[in-house]
C-alpha cells in the first residue's frame, strides 16, 4: 500500500508545457517521469508499477504457450560480431575496459542466443523451441527524432525461435499470433493494433511484420484496408492510383516544344507549360548492386519507393545514377532522359500510375525538349507489364481489393523479422536432417517494446485531466480518499482488506491543512486510478464509503 | 508449467569441471548456466526463475516496510560525474556516443538520485524517505578475482535514504536492519548470516557495515564473536592477543649485538639471533595526507592494518615514507631505525600487542645492532597509551569481551555505506530546518547483491548430487515424474490443479526409450525441486502418486 503521507513524489499544481504531446505533460506533472538528459529519463514509484504490469502480462502469454524466458548477458566480446560482420554498426555501443580491451554493449542477442541454443538443435528430432527475455537495450542513436520513440536506452522484450523447416515455422507463426494477440487483449490495445506490412531489411522475399497501434501524433504511417484488416507500413503499401473513367477521352495532338533550361521539374511544368502534374511523368535512374542500370518512370506526382523497387529489380540495394552514369549508358542529359531509345542493356520499369495516363507529357531525351499529348498505343510501345515500386498516397487503393485506404499514423509496438538463415549460418548452427544431410537452423525473431508500450498506453488512454490507465496495468486498483482524521483507521482497515483480495491501494492520508478535498480528488484524477473511494464523516455515518468506479456514477457502498 | 518433453534445455551425463569450485560444475551440469566469455553468463529458464523470486523476496520486504522502488537510466552525461569528480574513476564504463558524446554507463546512481529527489526534500517538514531501484549494474573490472565474484555485470538492489539528522538515520537504521533481516530470513540464510563491520571508505569515524554469509571458498575473511553475535571485516577487526600470564617472567640482562648488515627482516633475526619472532618488535613510518610524520611499532608477527591506523591518526589516507624520509625526519636508516630518541616533530603509536613483551628484541637506530632482552620499566619509558592497529590474527581476542574470535571465509551479500553529505553537498541537496537555516541532507545508501545472492545460495545448499534449494526460490514447487505414457493425462491433470493453488510445477514427460526412470529421477535431484511425485501404473493403480518431501520418506498420497 502507497501511503501518500509518507510517499516522496508530489504532483504539481500545473501542467509543465512540453513541445510535442500532452501525455508527457501529464507524466511530468503527476510525477511519474523526470528528465534526466535528452531523451533519458528517471521513472517513479507509479510509472513503474506500469512497467511491471505490463512486464507480468508480456511474460504470463509467453510462458502460457511454452516459450522460456532466459537471461542473457549485457557485454560480448568483438569475436562473436566478426562472425556477422556486425562489430563496426555505428548505432551499437562499445565500450572500452581494462587491457586495451573493447566490450559490445549488446544492443540486440542474436549474436548471444545462437551460441546459447546451438547445443539443443541438432537433428531432426529435436523439438523446435523459441526462447525469450525481457531487457533493457540501448542504441547510439544520432538525434531523437521525437520525445518518446527513440531513445538511448529502453525496454525490449526479444523472442528468438528456432525451426528445422518453413512449414514449421509458418504454424509457429500462427500460434505467435495468438501470444501477441493475447497480450494486446490484455493492455486494452487491441482494437486499434494492426499487424503490418514493413520492410523485411534482409535479402528475402518476405517482408517483416509490425504491430502498429493508431495514435494521431506518431511517426508510423499506415494503409489499412478496413474490409480484410490488411494494413501495410507507408515504406512497403502496394498502391493502385485513383483513376477516373477514361474510356471517352479523346487523344490530342501530340507536341513537341522547345522551352529554356529553367524547366525541369513537374512544378515548374505546371507552371510554365500549364501541364497540369498529373499529366506529367518522371523517370529515374538507379545503379543495383549488382551493376544492372534500373531505368523507372513514374506519374509526375508519385515517388519512387526503392523498398518496393528492390523487391522488383531483385537485388540488394539501388543507389541513384550519377549524371555521368546515365551519361554512360543512355547517351543523354540526366535532367532530359526518358523511357524511349533506350539501349538494350538497361532495364525499363514503368509505374502502373502511368498505365492510363492519357495525353500525357515526357521528356524526349533532347536537352531543353518536351512532348505533349503523348499517348500510349499512339505514340509508345505498350510494355508487358506495369509495375508497383510508387510511395501510397492518401487516396490510394489496395490493389488486391481496389479498396481505398484508411491513411492514419500509428506507432509500431511489435515487430517480428524473417532471419532465416542470417545468424544460424555464420555460427554453423546446424541439424541432421531424416536423410543424414546438415541442414541450416531457420530463426525468426519477435520484438515488443514495452517502454515504447507504456508511452503508448498513456497517449492512447490521455485525457484532459489525466491518463485513464487500463484496468491491466494502471499503477493501483484504488485510490482511498480521507477528509477527517477520525476515519483514518477505517480508511487504514479497508486498504488492508483490499490488498488481502489482491488490489492494490494508494492510500491518500495526507492530513496537512493545505491539501484539501479538492486537491486529493485532483490528484486522483491526475493518477487516474480504475476505483474511488472517499471515506468521510458523512459515509461513515451511513456505515459505508462512496465508490466511483472510472466513468460511472458515485455510489454509496455499505463496509 | 515446464513440459519436460518439450523445454530446450537438457541436463549433461557428466558434470564439467571448473577449477576453483563445485556448484558451478553444478549448474553448468543441470545447464542453469552457461559461458558467453570470461567471467560472463547467460542464465537460462530455471536460473532466471531463482533470480525472479529472490528479486520478488526483496521487493516485497522492501514495499512493505515503505521504500519506494524507482527505475533510474542507465546512461547520464559527463556534467552530473563532474560535480563529484567521479567521471574518471577507472572501473566505471564510458561509452562513445554520436557527436563525439561521452556517456557514463551507470555503475552506480548516488549521481542520479540525488536531483531525483531534491525537488521532495526542502524543509524540515518533509518526511525522510527511501527509494530503491533494481537494476544491472557494471563494473570495469581489471580481473576477476574469483569464478563468480567480481563480474562486469551483475544484478544489485540499491537503496538511498534521505534523513533531516542523524538521530533520524539512527532510527531508520534499525528499521532497515529489520527489512534485511526479514529478507535474508527468506532466503534461508539468516543462521550463517552476520552483519560486520568493515571500513567505511570516507573520512568519517563511522564504519560500513555489511551483510556476511559464512562460507568457506570465499573471498572475505570474518572475524566473529559468538557471545556477542558481533562480527568484523578482517580489514578492521579489533584485536587483542592472546598473552601468557607474564607475572613471575624475570628480566634477563640487556644485551646489543652488532651484526652484518643481512639482518633485517624478523625471519632472519629468529634464524640467526635465535629470537622468536614474538620475541621481536618491528617499527613502520608513515607520511600523512596533512603531511605528519607517524612512526608505528608492533610486536614482529603483526602487520600494520592501515585502516585501522588512518582512525587512530585521524586522517584521509597514510603513506609508507621513503627511506629519504626517515633520513630528514628522525636521523637515522630506515632498516635500523626504532622508537627511542624521536623528535618532538613525529608521531609516535605502540601497538597493544607490545605491551605485555619482556624481554624483546629491538633495533637501536644504529647501522647494524640490535638489542635483545630489552623491557619496559626498566630500558624504555612505557607510553601513556598503547593502541590497536594490527591486522587481527586466529587466535585474537574482541577486546570488548575478551573471547576469542571464530574466523571464517565469508561472502557480502549487503552492505550498507554512510555517505553522509558526500553526494548531496555538490548538488546542493539542502532543507530549511526550524530555525530557517539551511542544512545538508544526509544520505545513506544500502545495497543487496541480487546476483551474488544467487551464487551464494547455490554454494551454500550445494549437496553432492545437486543444489537443495530453499523452497522460497527453488525454480519450482514439484517435479512430477511420469514413467508411462497412459498416465501422461493424469499427472497434466494433477499440474493443473498445483498450478491453481500458485505452485509452480515441472512435468517431467519425455517418453522416448532413451529416458528410463534413472535419468528422470537424477534429473529431479540435479535441478533438486523440494517436492517429487511419481505418478506410475502402480501408484495409480492404488489411485495415488508417490510423494517424496526433499529429505523425507517417500509416501503414497491418495489423489
Amino acid at each position: 500500500m502507497i501511503k501518500l503521507s509518507n510517499f516522496p513524489f508530489k504532483t504539481l499544481k500545473t501542467r509543465p508545457k512540453v513541445s510535442d504531446n500532452i501525455s508527457t505533460s501529464i507524466l511530468l506533472q503527476a510525477w511519474f517521469i523526470r528528465q534526466t538528459m535528452a531523451w533519458v529519463y528517471s521513472y517513479t514509484t507509479l510509472w513503474q508499477r506500469v512497467i511491471e504490469n505490463i512486464k507480468k502480462i508480456t511474460r504470463e502469454e509467453l510462458n502460457n504457450y511454452g516459450c522460456y524466458e532466459t537471461y542473457m548477458p549485457w557485454l560480448s566480446p568483438r569475436e562473436i560480431w566478426d562472425k556477422t560482420w556486425r562489430w563496426d554498426i555505428e548505432d551499437y555501443f562499445k565500450v572500452d575496459a581494462h587491457g586495451d580491451k573493447q566490450y559490445r554493449l549488446n544492443p540486440t542477442h542474436e549474436e548471444i542466443v545462437v551460441p546459447l541454443m546451438q547445443d539443443f538443435i541438432g537433428s531432426y528430432k529435436d523439438s523446435e523451441t523459441c526462447v525469450y527475455q525481457i531487457k533493457d537495450k540501448y542504441r547510439n542513436e544520432k538525434r531523437a527524432k521525437s520525445w518518446l520513440l527513440r531513445w538511448r536506452d529502453f525496454i525490449m522484450k526479444d523472442a528468438y525461435s528456432f525451426h528445422l523447416t518453413n512449414e514449421g515455422f509458418e504454424e509457429y507463426y500462427e500460434w505467435m499470433k495468438k501470444i501477441y494477440m493475447s497480450i494486446f487483449e490484455r493492455l486494452w490495445l487491441w482494437k486499434d493494433t494492426y499487424i503490418t506490412v514493413a520492410d523485411g531489411w534482409v535479402f528475402t522475399d518476405k517482408y517483416s511484420h509490425e504491430f502498429q497501434t493508431v495514435l494521431p501524433i506518431w511517426e508510423d504511417t499506415i494503409y489499412i484496408d478496413d474490409t480484410t484488416w490488411e494494413s501495410f507500413n507507408q515504406e512497403v503499401a502496394p498502391s493502385k492510383i485513383w483513376i477516373e473513367n477514361i474510356s471517352d477521352i479523346e487523344m490530342f495532338e501530340k507536341q513537341d516544344i522547345e522551352h529554356d533550361s529553367s524547366i525541369v521539374w513537374v512544378e515548374a511544368l505546371e507552371k510554365l507549360l500549364g501541364v497540369p502534374v498529373i499529366k506529367t511523368t518522371k523517370t529515374l535512374f538507379f545503379v543495383a548492386d549488382d551493376n544492372r542500370f534500373v531505368v523507372a518512370s513514374l506519374r509526375g506526382d508519385y515517388e519512387v519507393n526503392t523498398i518496393k523497387l528492390r523487391q522488383i529489380v531483385w537485388c540488394n540495394s539501388l543507389l541513384m545514377a550519377s549524371e555521368e552514369m546515365v551519361k554512360k549508358y543512355i547517351w543523354t542529359n540526366i535532367w532530359f532522359a526518358w523511357i524511349i531509345n533506350l539501349p538494350d542493356s538497361v532495364e525499363l520499369y514503368i509505374d502502373d500510375s502511368v498505365e492510363w495516363m492519357t495525353n500525357f507529357e515526357t521528356w524526349t531525351n533532347r536537352d531543353n525538349h518536351h512532348s505533349i499529348n503523348v499517348n500510349f498505343w499512339r505514340d509508345l510501345t505498350i510494355p508487358d507489364r506495369f509495375y508497383d515500386f510508387k510511395d501510397a498516397k492518401i487516396w490510394d487503393k489496395n490493389p488486391s481489393t481496389w479498396i481505398i485506404y484508411r491513411v492514419e499514423k500509428a506507432s509500431e509496438v511489435w515487430n517480428i523479422f524473417p532471419l532465416e538463415t542470417k545468424y544460424t549460418k555464420p555460427f554453423w548452427m546446424k541439424f541432421t536432417d531424416e536423410n543424414n544431410t546438415e541442414q541450416d537452423v531457420i530463426m525468426w525473431c519477435y520484438g515488443i517494446g514495452i517502454s515504447r508500450l507504456m508511452w503508448v498506453i498513456a497517449e492512447y488512454y490521455m485525457t484532459e485531466n489525466g491518463i485513464a490507465w487500463p484496468e491491466s496495468v494502471a499503477p493501483a486498483d484504488y485510490y482511498i480518499i480521507v477528509i477527517w482524521e477520525e476515519n483514518l483507521e477505517k480508511a487504514n482497515e479497508m486498504a488492508i482488506k483490499l490488498e488481502q483480495e489482491w488490489k492494490s491501494v494508494i492510500l491518500d492520508d495526507r492530513m496537512s491543512k493545505k491539501i484539501g478535498f479538492g486537491q486529493k480528488a485532483g490528484d486522483s484524477e491526475l493518477f487516474w486510478i480504475p476505483n474511488r473511494v472517499v471515506i468521510s464523516p458523512k459515509t461513515v455515518e451511513q456505515w459505508g464509503y462512496e465508490l466511483t468506479i472510472r466513468g460511472k456514477e458515485s455510489q454509496l457502498i455499505k463496509f
